[in-house]
């Protein structure tokens, strides 16, 4: 896919896996606004630490490594991730302060300093307009590419985004990370507050098993190229940005391992949209619930333990409807009565495959 | 098992089932002093609701029926369950205040009244000083009878308890029951706080699927026929009653359907005892640690991230020590080596076996 104006991107093998790309680098020409999301997991890896203290500032590039989390290996491991960000801002020519790091991969296992630093060189001869290299070198155990792209202003402009994972589902492995890239200039506080609502209808509405990890990152970078001119446009900019994280968002769902079903839950007369989300969160979150999803088997007793468990008690007059459970992907609508909030949710159904999965892997 | 001294109990099916017992009394001599809890899900049966009006008062029976839930059915719920309290009430001739109820089974299903009611004779007629048929009458799709007791004051009284169900785990049911007799006597307040801290140590210290069910009911009987004399048979009822409460609660764990392995988890260094049992719970609630376990996958990374998701930062030097994964009793020991404080966890594996019970059932 091709890139947003101002933007280049690479992705090369340094030797963190045996054959497939594992480190990538996306380049702002000029500087580019950011708006940055972290795990709220208390137990971080060194990069989101190192990621988050950059993350207010205009942003030159971002460095991507996967098979490895970077995450509880040793003492000097947050040292070792900064040494590694100086090297890369020498080479580009700027302050370490504008340049952020994402990792994923295995947890508690040092990471190779070296053939990450050893791989700038490369990583920066190889940058260019197209995104595929960047887009696979971010990958664990994904089954596929996930990437999103829309054209807004008539072609003038554009959104594109790149996405990995499941989840916290991958054995061993931790982490969703996604990269999301415009041209689209808008004021900062706009831009940050557009995107906050994006990734609270697209990444944080989605749940595979509940877990959540160490290395979850989101950032979203403007390069400023075309300045948006009105609301409409703006409004125009904002619809794009959704979609295209909605987008990411559900090909993780898609991608959950094991996984069967499609689910999207939607969740209507709650009292408030965060009433609607944690109903539909629970639900999501519900081992119970998900093995009657991949059963096929319409057991409601599980909806009105799950809602109760978090505390929200129910008429006897709540509606539930569905499309038929033998299908992959499952619409389930669920009117509390309560009042006229909604939220959508999307995850995927608990199969023996995803424990097997996650038993045998080491 | 013989009940103590003041109990009668008995067990009858009433038609709830095809075969098995599915009615169950347990009749106090005079009246019992009672400790009860409840579960916390806001979507309560309403012989949870029942039951929770009467725990204050003397007691002279407790009804149960396995195979219905008596839970979100019907209207009429709440009055139908008053119904066959005061005609139980009525036959034994005391106050419809003096009466608990509890149930079992399936949850959204109306409770068929006449059908318990028409068992009430037969119930009374049977009562006699032994537990089995009452301790069978409980069970839903429990593969064994649980049963605990323990003799004190050199044999003049015990401790005997019984119990059904592992969580919210049964396809379709709900429910962990327990029932807890003594004919040791004590103040009011102090049998209420000693049964407090026996729940926190045992049944609120398990976790089989993370599920909390809409019946979950634990109630402590005292027939008051042995008068406790001095602190150190107060202390020595405290300990028996912890030992019976903690059997019952590891039977429990040890029935979880589909389970391969009973696992229990110390957590100590922690800097409180909430601390200790939250991580101790994160553990025993967490996917892919279960999946782990059931692999025999040491993959201590999903420890670093569920202990991290519930808030708790650690440092690199965290000990974690456990017996062979290839065991059926697994022991896990995390010291977090934060404070003093210690707490143990009690759960199963999470295995292909689970889903598929809890798939396929109808």
């Amino acid at each position: 896919m091709k890139l947003p104006q101002g933007f280049l991107s690479s992705g090369i093998n340094c030797g963190l896996k045996r054959k497939k790309l594992d480190l990538g680098l996306i380049y702002v020409e000029d500087f580019a606004k950011v708006a940055g999301f972290f795990t709220t997991n208390a137990n971080l890896s060194y990069s989101v630490v190192a990621a988050k203290k950059n993350i207010k500032n205009p942003i030159k590039a971002v460095l991507v490594n996967s098979g490895n989390a970077n995450c509880y290996s040793h003492k000097s491991g947050l040292k070792d991730t900064e040494d590694i960000v100086l090297k890369l801002a020498k080479k580009l020519g700027v302050k370490q302060s504008s340049i952020l790091i994402a990792s994923t991969g295995i947890i508690g296992k040092k990471l190779p300093k070296q053939k990450i630093i050893s791989g700038l060189e490369p990583l920066i001869k190889n940058l260019g307009k197209q995104s595929k290299n960047f887009s696979e070198s971010i990958l664990t155990t994904d089954a596929f590419v996930k990437t999103a792209g829309k054209q807004i202003l008539k072609g003038k402009a554009s959104v594109v985004g790149f996405a990995k994972g499941a989840g916290m589902i991958c054995p061993n492995m931790a982490t969703m990370l996604a990269f999301v890239l415009t041209d689209c200039d808008l004021p900062q506080a706009v831009f940050k507050k557009i995107a906050k609502e994006a990734v609270e209808e697209s990444f944080n509405s989605i749940s595979v098993d509940g877990c959540m990890s160490t290395n979850d990152t989101l950032i979203c970078l403007s390069s400023g190229k075309v300045p948006l001119k009105n609301k409409a446009q703006i409004a125009d900019f904002s619809k794009s940005l959704k979609v295209v994280c909605l987008e990411l968002a559900k090909l993780i769902v898609k991608d959950a391992e094991g996984a069967s079903k499609f689910i999207h839950i939607r969740i209507k007369g709650a009292k408030t949209k965060l009433e609607a989300k944690k109903c539909g969160l629970a639900l999501a979150n519900s081992n119970l619930f998900k093995c009657a999803i991949y059963g096929e088997n319409a057991n409601w007793g599980r909806i009105i333990q799950s809602l109760g468990q978090v505390g929200v008690k129910l008429g006897e007059n709540i509606g539930i409807k569905t499309n038929s459970l033998k299908k992959r992907n499952i619409d389930i609508a669920i009117d509390l009565k309560r009042g006229r909030s909604s939220a959508s949710i999307y995850t995927s159904d608990l199969t023996p495959q995803y424990v097997k999965i996650n038993a045998e892997y080491s």
